[in-house]
């Protein structure tokens, strides 16, 4: 063997950064490897856009089948996204003995089962690193490095668009949620149409894929609780900046015994936690382990390069295995057979946790009584509670912050509240993690 | 195959450690590696200390012949630290076959390349993550996630005891150097003889090991410029506060084309760097990669349970591989003979850096004009300066911060300044790690 052959599917943004770095650090990729790489065959429909990458005409191809048919070819790179035809290809690669690199978190999200066992049966890797937090080795250190511990919690700030704009609110007081997403989408930190990334739902493929290599168990996207930050104002901004708290759109996965929490959602977090430093388009993972203790991952999560850093970690990883005859069959942590999880994701209306409670009331004797008594009838008890704002209108804001309680409960009291006739418009509940509030 | 033999030469801190996760995490290591892992033989003079965990009477011996002679076993964990007899052990287990994993950065910094040789032509592995910044999966990253980068710039906060020093002086205006090693000696957060750590041999060790991953460079510990933290006094700790920044002992990876700076000292860092709150004993690595951006890295670096965790991660790395017949011959970055370095590690007097430089001034006319003549003499430009402290003594603390200046220029002006008659005692420089300032 001489070189290592590999083809892209898809050369968009993420598949012009694979061949700027295969360009610019041909160099130390072939020290590292040991063997050059050779970037045999590019497939897209579009040959001729001009990405401002170097790449000689004849790679370029609008069939996949010259790199399913391309015998040299043993790493194939799907980077087209979505669930189809991506996932067609990704099984003909592995049907034809090919390793895949993926950055798809959809696709291994929704089914990754299926794409694991046929690569196990098919004895070629699946290397998924860009899949979540971009150029951050996450999932590897997941699978290796901390191997050795029982995950008691892991904490992701894993969406860089949501990030983006509650770091923006934060930074810029009183400017509202649709200002600043659309001041993102001018400067190519939104998509026009925004609905995966602050929806959640970007994050919730995300989630799973960690909770797969975390706890061995595997859920769909749909089957976790999800609320994304579209709701989340400046009036929400404000207060928890008074409470010394960040919001965040946190993945949260919290081990109870065999049984674990698993939800999205925007996250009150204290000043003082090491995500609430994570802002911008930044990604952030803290992770506690029962041995090693807390840990934080920090680093760029999405864009062009960062993605691309990880797809061809994953290239030089595959490509050194093959050099060395090692590579194949492997398959990670919740999509292998042998892992049999004994425990599931809990029910959401059974986790405890603390609230923000945020209603509109009419500025009145007996509201606050009559709220607080149905809190404490549903077992909820109140830490701390903040009238802030202009009394010029008839009603005025009122934050509760809560003491742990469950989930069920905290939706029982809301349904009653919104009934008093002294509270005006919908409820707003937000999670809170702190650890230090009982 | 039905399971996957250990044996431990070193039954200290860390391998009670390993003996505590292999017992209280046996099903989940058993289901991530596939087969159960067998602790059979454990090596050590004292057999009969309590290590405060379980472990069967007949695993226990004194000779570490009946770990090197037992076919069963085929991954050699080596604790004791410490040149010899761990090198001697270590040398003789690969001889014999056996993988093997160490702790031991002292050892591997020294003779790193011999035993990675020897071991590649025994077809072995050695896991090594536990010898840098403890349980955080640093090394592995650099290895594996993050290959695809050249490194631009690595600091690392990777001595604990340092930290723990520098924090508590930070914490506590105005306490000494000397009461708080005294107290971190009390906890056990340094050592009776805390040379290794606080004079920076110990994190020299650790950026030898880096180095090599991240460049291919191999060089000794001796041949780094290595600055302790000894020297630090609570004027300096207050004065850079005034600046807004925090000291932190760094061992420093800069690129410059093919060359390197390498160096270890106490470092002002803006209150902003992502390391300025990487408080107490915990570790953190920054990083920058060409491709990924920057990156930050944070956890335990030491202590029982963190180290073990980073020794059982290699442990279930190496045993994955033995099950699925892929361990072996691969050796690391810097230790591979296909990996010839075309840059060095630049000569220290060579790099430029900004300097906080502080004298001891005889409150008299012309002392400022003086030592800034020989600094302007130099080409060292001044950015500010700042003279603080009560006037009661004959003598006032000047401070100066620096423009970037060549080290040679530094030294040299120090020499001219500190013979001034307007100058009492010592000169102290302390380097700064600002890219803000030109």
């Amino acid at each position: 063997m001489r070189e290592v052959s590999i083809g892209i599917i898809g050369f968009g943004t993420v598949g012009s950064g694979v061949v700027k770095i295969l360009n610019d650090n041909a160099d130390v990729l072939k020290a590292r490897v040991g063997l050059p790489i050779r970037l045999k065959k590019i497939a897209d429909l579009d040959l001729d856009s001009d990405r401002g990458v170097k790449v000689d005409k004849s790679v370029l191809t609008t069939s996949v089948e010259d790199i399913f048919n391309d015998p040299d070819i043993s790493i194939v790179i799907e980077l087209i996204g979505g669930y189809e035809p991506a996932k067609t290809f990704t099984l003909k690669a592995i049907e034809n003995g090919k390793h895949v690199i993926t950055a798809n978190k959809a696709l291994l999200a929704e089914y990754g089962h299926e794409i694991f066992r046929a690569a196990q049966q098919a004895k070629v890797d699946i290397g998924f690193e860009a899949a979540v937090a971009g150029g951050i080795p996450i999932l590897r250190s997941l699978r290796e490095g901390l191997l050795a511990n029982r995950y008691e919690k892991v904490l992701g700030i894993l969406n860089g668009t949501c990030n983006y704009i509650l770091t923006a609110m934060y930074d810029n007081p009183g400017v509202s949620f649709d200002q600043v997403l659309k001041e993102a989408q001018t400067f190519g930190y939104a998509e026009a149409d925004p609905g995966l990334d602050i929806d959640g739902f970007d994050t919730a493929h995300k989630l799973t894929l960690i909770l797969a290599l975390t706890h061995g168990i595997q859920i769909k996207p749909n089957q976790i609780f999800v609320q994304g930050i579209r709701d989340i104002d400046a009036f929400d901004i404000l207060m928890a900046k008074e409470f010394s708290y960040r919001i965040k759109l946190l993945a949260l996965i919290i081990s109870h015994g065999q049984d674990v929490e698993a939800r999205i959602h925007p996250t009150m977090i204290p000043q003082s936690h090491p995500l609430a430093g994570v802002d911008g388009v930044f990604n952030g993972i803290f992770l506690r382990g029962d041995m090693v203790g807390d840990q934080l991952f920090y680093g760029k999560g999405a864009g062009k390069e960062p993605t691309a850093s990880a797809v061809v970690g994953d290239i030089i990883e595959i490509a050194r295995n093959v050099v060395h005859g090692e590579a194949g069959g492997v398959p990670p942590l919740g999509y292998s057979d042998q892992w049999k999880p004994t425990g599931h994701v809990l029910d959401m209306s059974g986790i405890r946790t603390n609230y923000y409670l945020r209603i509109q009331a009419k500025d009145q004797p007996g509201v606050l009584s009559n709220v607080s008594g149905i809190m404490a009838d549903h077992s909820i008890s109140i830490h701390s509670v903040m009238q802030k704002g202009r009394h010029a209108s008839a009603t005025v804001p009122v934050v509760f912050l809560t003491h742990r309680a469950r989930e069920a409960d905290m939706r029982l009291a809301c349904e009653k509240i919104s009934k008093l006739d002294s509270i005006e418009g919908q409820i707003k509940i937000l999670r809170i993690e702190d650890e230090s509030l009982s």
